[in-house]
């Protein structure tokens, strides 16, 4: 297995950290480790046919800014001047247009290449196309790490829940707001408590993805896609932000044992993300930056889970469950069970 | 794929109905249903090599008792005369011999044959070497319903959290003593709590598996044996029930903003069932008769799902998961995704 990771901000180091910190579980099990055959960040690129050293190739991140010395203009032509199998797509997100991400997805895809991203503006956008460039080309696509972080719930649907018929998916999918609300659920006004959340880290200078619901869409969108097998898009997603809930609307859901939470909803029919009432002690009603999803089957009844949204090593152990699920199938063809 | 049920009490029925249930999308996915060519109760076995018709089999059952007429005394010799592939053993549990299920698994899993089960007594006290069994003969064994129902645990420890280190899981397992625990916060005495649970079906007759913490037990020794690896029998676990607890203990927890819940708790070194404190509001304070497990994981960190612990069709959606699960690695090497 010969990796290429194209993005090397926060998400993609966390990957390389986690590759290092699993050596001896994927040796044991493998009996060896995936090969990192290049790594591509915005500007530059580092290759090695044998296998980089992911730790020089961190250390020289975090000296100079980049991965390497060898400057580039187009991606395509890195990524066809290398012999690889599996590219692991964590540029930065674009919700507008599917970014460099996108253009990269898909030639791997073309180029008959296994992908794992948790990019979701290429999801967002296109991601009948992408799925059935997957199908042609016989390429393995998985992004569990691309909703709810380290939180599973793609692969959870697909593989757990097989069997049944998942009539909706509910949820909170965005850490930044929820810890924003529950802020409010103490009392501070709303700009306050975005001040707090970008001084924490949780928020980005431009809060707008955030706040105003185009995250959360996007993580509907994919869910929509991929668990129910429609065919949409971020535009067709009835979306309210969470910028407009003032302090009296938090006190009034209190006055009746409610909290406000930033809901994103998802089924045959629905594509929703709004602020909604949720009594407290319901499963949706957690405060702080966790994500939770509540999926309705219709022979297990209601599943709940609860995980870390985000986080740089969080989102980077989703890749590497796919990852792990990719070498099973194309090294020995089955899992970790007997 | 052909199938033996062994067991059709009120899991076993619940399978067949769920295969009746689920035939056009197994139909849609594998071009044929599996056929199931043998059905065994306590006392009679049906068959038919084509495949048996299952809504007659439950018809018979409901009005004679029995699954059919061909009377037997040596389940080992039914098993033996029949052209099978996988077993699905769903006899009634016992937790002190292991009782018919741990004959007929290691029968099956010695004749070469994949086994689902939701048995606790054959892997609360064989784990070990059934398991190794599976590995000599080249079998596949699942055994997700076993513990939490149809919330999903082992299959996600082990296909979702593949690379995580798992550090500890934590949870409620029983839903009859968390209906108990539950209504005795509402101000019921023990006593009373319980004849209520056996009124409304949750516990039985004889309630000492449950209350006494010996079926909780099972599920946490299935936990380490499957998830940390370890090789202990339900005879290693520390066990407390909670028939002990009364009003007053309930009433002093509350006035902390605590309740008393039934803990099952494994990791690498601990073995442990026992009531204990839970804050309100905390994942394993949850009430009525659902199953919660928090999973605490190094990279992903603290994952928590709920799910329903029982139920005939919820016991029996975990067995088509793993059914599933099984013609996927024997059919064609790979799950549901792109």
């Amino acid at each position: 297995m010969k990796i290429v990771i194209a993005g090397f901000g926060t998400v993609g180091q966390g990957f390389a950290e986690v590759l290092l910190k699993r050596r001896e579980l994927l040796v044991d099990r493998y009996g060896h480790v995936p090969a990192v055959v290049a790594v591509i960040d915005s500007r530059t690129v580092v290759r090695d046919r044998q296998g980089l050293d992911l730790s020089a190739v961190l250390a020289c991140k975090k000296e100079t800014g980049c991965v390497g010395t060898e400057k580039y203009t187009d991606p395509i032509k890195v990524l066809d001047s290398l012999d690889y199998n599996l590219l692991v797509e964590v540029t930065p997100t674009d919700l507008k247009t599917g970014g460099a991400g996108l253009v990269n997805i898909t030639h791997a895809l073309e180029s008959g290449k296994d992908v794992i991203t948790v990019n979701k503006g290429p999801l967002a956008l296109q991601f009948s196309r992408l799925i059935g460039l997957a199908k042609e080309h016989g390429c393995k696509f998985r992004f569990e790490g691309s909703v709810g972080g380290a939180m599973p719930i793609i692969n959870l649907c697909h593989e757990n829940l097989v069997g049944e018929r998942i009539t909706s998916v509910r949820g909170i999918f965005n850490g930044t707001c929820n810890y924003i609300l529950s802020k409010m659920d103490n009392g501070q006004p709303f700009d306050q408590a975005l001040k707090e959340a970008q001084q924490m880290g949780y928020a980005e200078t431009d809060p707008t993805n955030d706040i105003e619901g185009w995250d959360t869409a996007a993580k509907v969108v994919i869910l929509a896609n991929s668990v129910f097998h429609r065919n949409v898009t971020i535009r067709d997603v009835n979306i309210t932000g969470i910028s407009t809930i003032t302090p009296d609307a938090i006190a009034l859901a209190a006055s009746h044992n409610m909290v406000i939470r930033l809901i994103g909803e998802v089924s045959d029919t629905k594509l929703e993300v709004s602020p909604r009432l949720v009594p407290r002690g319901h499963p949706l009603s957690i405060g702080g930056t966790l994500n939770v999803a509540q999926i309705d089957a219709d022979f297990a009844g209601p599943i709940t889970i609860t995980g870390r949204g985000a986080g740089r090593i969080e989102t980077a152990s989703a890749i590497l469950s796919d990852l792990i699920a990719i070498m099973n199938i194309r090294d020995k063809g089955e899992g970790k069970h007997a």
